[in-house]
C-alpha cells in the first residue's frame, strides 16, 4: 500500500474548517496554514466565506485545484456524504477525524463507512484518530494546538498509535525530552487502514530505523503476524498492548472498539513476530531509543561509571536483578587507571571518580573502557549537580560517543540544569533520567542483539 | 538527641571556606550568605583575610562570638585537629562533608573521629556528605550550586539520605517537579549521628507528615527497629534500602563504607517496623506525597474518570494487576451521569469523559462521585492537550480537592505546557506524571491504611 500521498501531499482540503478558534477544524487549518513547505490548503465549509485568510469553499467538488489529501472533522452523521464527494473528485486518501461510530455503538454508521470504503479501494487514516505528524516532510495534521502539545524534531523513531490521547501525551513528552521522531500515526478504530498497513509501509521507510506501537487490539492477527515477522528481519518493533487485564479488556472495546484479546495471547504473537513488548509507556520510548542508535552490543557485560556512589548502587541492583553482569575490567585498565586516577578513586565496577571528577577524569576513565575488552557496554551516571563539571561535558561525551562501536548510555538524574543536559546529550546518545529506565534500556538491548 | 542547633542555627562557622568558585568551601559559604533568616556566618581558612566579604579567621578559636554550628570541608587528615579546636571553644553541633575515611579505606582515621566525637558527646553529621537543608527555617548548608541543584518548597516530606548523590539528585528533582519538603538530610559514612538518631528527631517533628529514608545500611540493627517501630505509629516511614543484591551490597561497601546485609534482611526488618519499602526512587517520593496529604481510603475501589480512553486503558490495566478494584457505581450515580453527560460518553468505570470534555464535564462527573458511596477513591487522567479544557481546570480541581474526604489523584502527562500545570496541581493534589506511578502510589495508600 503506498501511502506517500499522505505524508508529501502538495494540496490538502480540510472539510469541517471552522472560525471557533477550540474547535478541531479550525486548529488543524491553522496548523497546516503554518508548516513550512509548499503545501495549498483549502477549507470547506458551506457556512463561511473565508477562514484563517483561507476562502471557503461550500464542498470539496467546488475546488478546482487537484487535492491529494483530503481531512474530515465534521460530525459523524456527515461522514458517509463527505467520502461520496470525495470519490467523484478522484480523491483516494483521508483522514477521518470525526468520532461517534463503533466506539459509542454506532456500529451500523461505521461499516457502511467500511463497505464505500472497500468498494471505492479508499486509503482511510481513522474514524476517530487524531492524524499525522512527519518532521522530514513537515505535514502536521494534529488538532491540538502546538502550544499545549510541543512537535518533536527530527529522529528515526516512528509512531503508530492507534489511541489519539496515548499519541498526544507521547508525542508532547518526545517534544519536551529531545527524542527524534520520523513518522507519527493515529489511526482510532482502524475502519480503513490498520496498524499492519502502517507497519508494511514504515518498514520501507529508509528513514524509520525503529517502530513503536501502540494498540488495542488487531483487526487481522494472521495478517499482523505476517507483517510483523518480515518487517522485524529489517528494523526493530517495540509495542505495547492496552487492555491486557480482563478489566482492561472490557474498556478498551468502549474506546476504540477493538477485540481486545487476552494479555496471554498477545504476548504470544510477539514473540513469534519478534516484536518487543514494553510493558509501560516509558519503555516504548526507552528501548526504542537505545535501539534506534544501532550499536550492537558483543556480550552482557557492563562498566557502570559516575561521580555518585550512591545511584551507582542502585544501578547496579537493577543490572544485577536483570540478569546484566558487572564486567570485571582487563588488568591492563587496572593498571592504567590506578596511575592515573586519584587515591580517592577505588578501581573497580562500578568505578566512583568521586565527587570532585572533572570532565576531563570521566573522559579518561570512558577512554579506557572503551578498549577494555572485557567491557561489552558502558554506562556512565554522571551528576551535573557537583561544581567540577561543565558544560563542556557534552562535547566530551559526543566525541567520545562518535568514536566507539561500544553501546554507551547516560542516566543525568535531577531538576532543571540536569535536565537541558540531558536533552542535550539525549540528541545524540541514549540518555535516561533514572536508573531504571537505563537498565531497563540496556536488557532490551542485550536481549535484541544476543538471544 | 536534640538537633535543634543544626536546623535553627544563628551563628555558623565554615572551616575551610575557600575563594575559589568551585571549591566546595566557597559555594557553602556563597549558600549560607543568601539565606533569608538572620544568622551571623564566619569564614575560617589561615590563608585568606577575606573571602566573599566575610573577614576570615584562622582558626575557629579565634572567633569571639559564641557559635552554634561548624562545617568541616577541610581535607581529611586535618578533620581530628579542627574537631579539637571545635571542642576547645565549647561546640558540639558540627557537620563534616570532608570524605576520604572509611569509603576509601582509611578505617583508622575515621575510628579516631568516632572515639573523640563519643568521648566529648559531640553531635556530628558525617563524615562523607552533603549537609543539611530546612525549608522552614531556611537553612542550606549543601554544597551544590543552587543554579545546579534546586531548592525544594515547603512540604511536609522529610528526606533522611544516606548518599549525598542520590540526596542531589532527588532535592533537584523534588524542587523541579514541586513537590514540598520539609528538612533534607544527608549523613554519609553516620561516624557520628546516624539514621535512627534523625527518624527518632524528626517523628517529633510537627512539621514532618511522613519520612523519606535512603539507606545502604544500618549502623545499630536493634536500635533501628525499635526507633522505627515507634515512629511509624505516628507518621507513615518510606524507605528504600539500596545494595539489596551480592554486587550492589559489595558496591555499598566501597561507597559509605556500611555493611550493607542482605536484602531478604531488610525485608522483614521493615516489615515488622512497618516501613514501607520503595523499590525505586521514584516510588520513594510518590509514595511519600499520596501519604503526605493524609486522605485515607475506606477501601480500594478506585474510580477512573478522563479525557482521554487510551491512558485510561493503561491505567485499568496497572490498577487489575496490583490487585486493585475499578468501583461499579451507585445506580444513583449512573442515573445523574446518563442524564447530564452527552451521548458520546459511555457511562462506565473508567469514565470517558472524551476528547471535547470541558473543565465543567469534568467538575460535575468527579462531584457525583465523590458521593457514590461505591467508589473509595478518585483517579483523575487529565489531558490538557486537548483545546477544550482550560487553565481554570486548576481552580476547578482544587475546590473538588479540599471539599472531599476521599483520596483523589491526578495523572498529567505529556511535555512543556502539562508540565507546568502538574506542577501547579501538585501544590494541593498528588499528582503524577504516568499511570504506573499513580496506580503504585494508590496501592501503598490502600495497603498502609487497610492492611
Amino acid at each position: 500500500m503506498n501511502l506517500k500521498n499522505f505524508f508529501e501531499a502538495k494540496s490538502i482540503a480540510v472539510i469541517g474548517a471552522s472560525r471557533k478558534a477550540h474547535k478541531v477544524g479550525h486548529i488543524i487549518l491553522k496548523n497546516l496554514s503554518e508548516i513550512k513547505y509548499k503545501v495549498k490548503v483549502f477549507a470547506v465549509n458551506p457556512k463561511a466565506r473565508r477562514i484563517l485568510g483561507f476562502k471557503s469553499f461550500p464542498s470539496v467538488k467546488d475546488i478546482k485545484e487537484k487535492i491529494d489529501l483530503v481531512i474530515i472533522a465534521t460530525p459523524a452523521f456527515t461522514v458517509h456524504n463527505i467520502l461520496e464527494e470525495c470519490i467523484e473528485k478522484g480523491i483516494k486518501d483521508i483522514i477521518i477525524v470525526s468520532a461517534g461510530f463503533g466506539e459509542v455503538g454506532n456500529v451500523e454508521g461505521e461499516i457502511r463507512l467500511k463497505k464505500l470504503i472497500k468498494k471505492e479501494k479508499l486509503r482511510v487514516i481513522g474514524v476517530n484518530c487524531l492524524g499525522i505528524l512527519d518532521t522530514y516532510s513537515g505535514i502536521d495534521t494534529l488538532f491540538n494546538p502546538r502550544e499545549r502539545m510541543g512537535r518533536p524534531g527530527k529522529g528515526g523513531i516512528s509512531f503508530i498509535c492507534q489511541s489519539g490521547a496515548v499519541g498526544s501525551i507521547m508525542i508532547d513528552m518526545m517534544a519536551q525530552e529531545n527524542y527524534g521522531l520520523r513518522r507519527f500515526i493515529s489511526y482510532g478504530n482502524a475502519t480503513g487502514l490498520n496498524e499492519s498497513d502502517f507497519i508494511e509501509y514504515l518498514g520501507k521507510d529508509k528513514e524509520t530505523k525503529v517502530i513503536s506501537l501502540y494498540i488495542e487490539g488487531v483487526k487481522d492477527g494472521k495478517r499482523f503476524l505476517n507483517v510483523c515477522k518480515e518487517v522485524s528481519k529489517k528494523k526493530p518493533i517495540v509495542a505495547i498492548k492496552a487492555g491486557i487485564t480482563e478489566k482492561g479488556t472490557k474498556a478498551v472495546k468502549s474506546h476504540t472498539g477493538s477485540l481486545a484479546g487476552s494479555g496471554e495471547i498477545y504476548k504470544g504473537v510477539f514473540r513469534q513476530a519478534k516484536i518487543i513488548q514494553a510493558n509501560t509507556l516509558e519503555e516504548l520510548f526507552d528501548f526504542a531509543r537505545i535501539l534506534e542508535k544501532g550499536k550492537k552490543p558483543k556480550g552482557n557485560k557492563v562498566a557502570v561509571i559516575t561521580n555518585g556512589g550512591g545511584p551507582a548502587v542502585i544501578t547496579v541492583d537493577e543490572l544485577s536483578s536483570k540478569g546484566l553482569v558487572l564486567a570485571d575490567f582487563e588488568n591492563k585498565t587496572k593498571k592504567i587507571l590506578r596511575k592515573i586516577m586519584p587515591q580517592t578513586v577505588n578501581v573497580a565496577n562500578p568505578l566512583d571518580l568521586v565527587g570532585d571528577a572533572t570532565d576531563e577524569r570521566f573522559e579518561i576513565a570512558i577512554k579506557t573502557l572503551m578498549k577494555d575488552k572485557k567491557v561489552d557496554i558502558i554506562l556512565v551516571i554522571l551528576l551535573p549537580q557537583t561544581p567540577a563539571i561543565t558544560e563542556n561535558i557534552i562535547n566530551v561525551l559526543n566525541k567520545l560517543y562518535k568514536k566507539t562501536k561500544k553501546p554507551l548510555c547516560l542516566i543525568i538524574s535531577g531538576g532543571k540544569f540536569s535536565s537541558k543536559m540531558r536533552k542535550e546529550l539525549e540528541k545524540n546518545i541514549p540518555t535516561f533520567s533514572l536508573p531504571i529506565n537505563a537498565v531497563s534500556a540496556i536488557k532490551c538491548l542485550v536481549d535484541y542483539h544476543l538471544s
